[in-house]
């Protein structure tokens, strides 16, 4: 096996399978990088075994030749070394080669580094995923679905359905649910089409290592679905994961679909109130949210030993009951920081019922919070 | 005790005292900053016992008068939620008062926190140290020296007096040294006047505080000798230290006045070749050093699980014997991160003798590491 490439070209692919193959603990290949090199390209693969990134690298790109010296073969490297390795190269390109007993033969200007390879042939397959059931939908609006799901995943044992983002489609559009008990996010997308879909649901980690992959143009990427795998086609790389087991609860009958009070106000205003108040309340602190007629909102917070706040928020619109109610003022501060608009809603069902923020003129995205009871 | 402040004026201060009180564990009071107001202008303190900085605000700067509204009096606030919250306050001034309990209110726009102050007569007395000793030094010159020497500060228990920078006056110049038995730093200044000093001995810690607050203009900082204690003065903030107790060993003898070999080289190719060097060996690993005639010295280095790398330095001079010798990455690439200049000198005597770098054209700032002996 050998070839010499861009080292530039080179240290960017391998940043995006490097991450998910360091993690991995109990099987020692996995903390390997697979490399292949065949006469049109290379295919870098890194895997923690429930996460896989496959990414290709093609011998031309934009009319450029950019690898060289092609010999057919494959290898396993060990990742972290060999990543800190070639981005210390001293020149712009790197020449690689191994021989018959794994020794891998790393040489980029005066520098010369060798290194023990593992054998390929050991390194796990990737699974199967057909394209038969599968959508596509542009890498930015993609990351807006993450960024506005993944921060109600729950981390728990004894829900494990819970530490995933739940996909179930419907006339065209695709909903994602996330939630952790105490607090929920949804959003609805529309997409042109969409095979009938059966809910499924993909873990919040592998979301969160596919959002580092994504370049966030209007690129679309394709979503597969398939033998309790999905698979997420980006440009040239391909992120696979597996599919949470179980049933992912009926959470949509927690969503009200009236208010008995509205309340319109600038979200910068708002978030930077709660942020604030939560200075004087214990972590996850607790803060306490009224109105009391007018156009005048109070947030407070207290700390018996270290004292409290005070703050009137100037609400933009008001309509309907008074309110006094508390909650978690991380939970807030997440909900309003996953909402780009500069405006939002927060609609109200009494002091004891969960209530939903939404940007003021796109109700596709929501977050609800579960007020939490105070003496 | 009354006052208004520019928010700004009052975040900018508070930085320069908090981070030295929030480390006391041991002392409830030293996890607080001392807030005094006289007619003139205010005074910050923050300490952990063993460093205190102390930084006023003048109550006009610049023909512009930044504090109103006062009332003489003192009190000690809670040093990390005061300063989480007078930075995240919403209006561009902050008026703070404190009632007879040491109730403490402060108020910005529709902000209105209460917060339990202490007792400021709890707060202990900054040292007296007087003026007779001292000498004055351009702040950019003083982290230059900061710089320099304390990457050689041992971190020991065994051996306390080696955890400061020994500074030590001859013929209208100041030499500091630090050592922590493997290798040692000198930097050399010269003053214009000095008082006849004793060696004293400065703890690595504080001059690291120190180089926080210094500006790195050329306004001369005032050092001060006396009673125990270090004080340094820089525009308007004050930080004391106490200066480690006992003899510095005499390590003047250490540095060699000759040399067998000479190397001239760039300090940024040798620097990235030791970087790479240090990849394939161990935690401050070992690396290997030769010349064999010619103007190519070799560095190379080996670790047996993963492997091994070689490559060539291209020496601008060279001049003596051949050499060969092992000696830390970590301990190398300080020294010569310590040093400025483009071009470095280094000169070894033999192979089991200290080596020392040096800036091609100025012997005032040295570098010395011994090599480690391998089989």
């Amino acid at each position: 096996m050998k070839f010499e490439i861009k080292k530039e070209v080179l240290v960017t692919s391998m940043n995006k399978v490097v991450g998910v193959a360091s993690l991995s603990k109990f099987i020692p290949i996995l903390n390997g990088i697979y490399i292949s090199v065949a006469d049109d390209g290379i295919t870098l693969i890194g895997s923690n075994g429930d996460i896989s990134i496959k990414t290709l690298i093609p011998k031309v790109l934009n009319d450029e030749t950019i690898i060289n010296d092609i010999e057919v073969g494959s290898i396993v490297v060990q990742a972290k070394i060999f990543n800190d390795i070639i981005k210390k190269l001293p020149s712009k390109s790197v020449s690689i080669s191994v021989d018959a007993e794994n020794h891998i033969f790393v040489k980029s200007g005066k520098s010369k580094f060798n290194l023990n390879g593992l054998d390929s042939t050991e390194y796990p397959k990737l699974p199967n995923v057909s394209d038969e059931t599968s959508f596509d939908i542009p890498s930015n609006e993609l990351k807006d679905v993450i960024k506005e799901t993944v921060i109600s995943v729950a981390n728990t044992e004894t829900r494990p359905i819970l530490n995933g983002v739940n996909i179930q489609s419907a006339n065209n559009s695709l909903k994602f649910i996330a939630t952790d008990s105490h607090r929920l996010s949804q959003r609805i997308i529309q997409v042109s089409e969409v095979s009938e879909l059966e809910s499924i649901t993909v873990p919040g980690r592998s979301l969160l290592e596919l959002n580092k992959i994504l370049d966030g143009t209007n690129t679309p990427v394709k979503v597969c679905f398939g033998n309790n795998q999905v698979l997420f086609i980006a440009n040239e790389t391909y992120l696979y994961s597996r599919i949470l087991e179980g049933n992912f609860p009926d959470v949509s009958r927690l969503i009200p679909d009236s208010s008995t009070t509205k309340i319109r106000a600038s979200k910068k205003e708002i978030l930077d109130t709660i942020e604030r108040a939560s200075l004087l309340s214990k972590e996850k602190g607790v803060i306490k949210f009224s109105v009391n007629g007018g156009l005048m909102a109070e947030i407070s917070s207290n700390t018996a030993e270290i004292g409290n706040l005070k703050e009137e928020l100037v609400m933009l619109d008001f309509e309907g009951d008074d309110i006094i109610l508390s909650f978690s003022a991380a939970y807030a501060m997440d909900g309003l920081k996953a909402i780009s608009q500069d405006e939002v809603l927060l609609n109200f069902n009494g002091n004891s019922r969960p209530f939903v923020i939404t940007p003021t003129e796109d109700e596709s995205n929501l977050q609800l919070i579960l007020p939490i009871r105070t003496i």
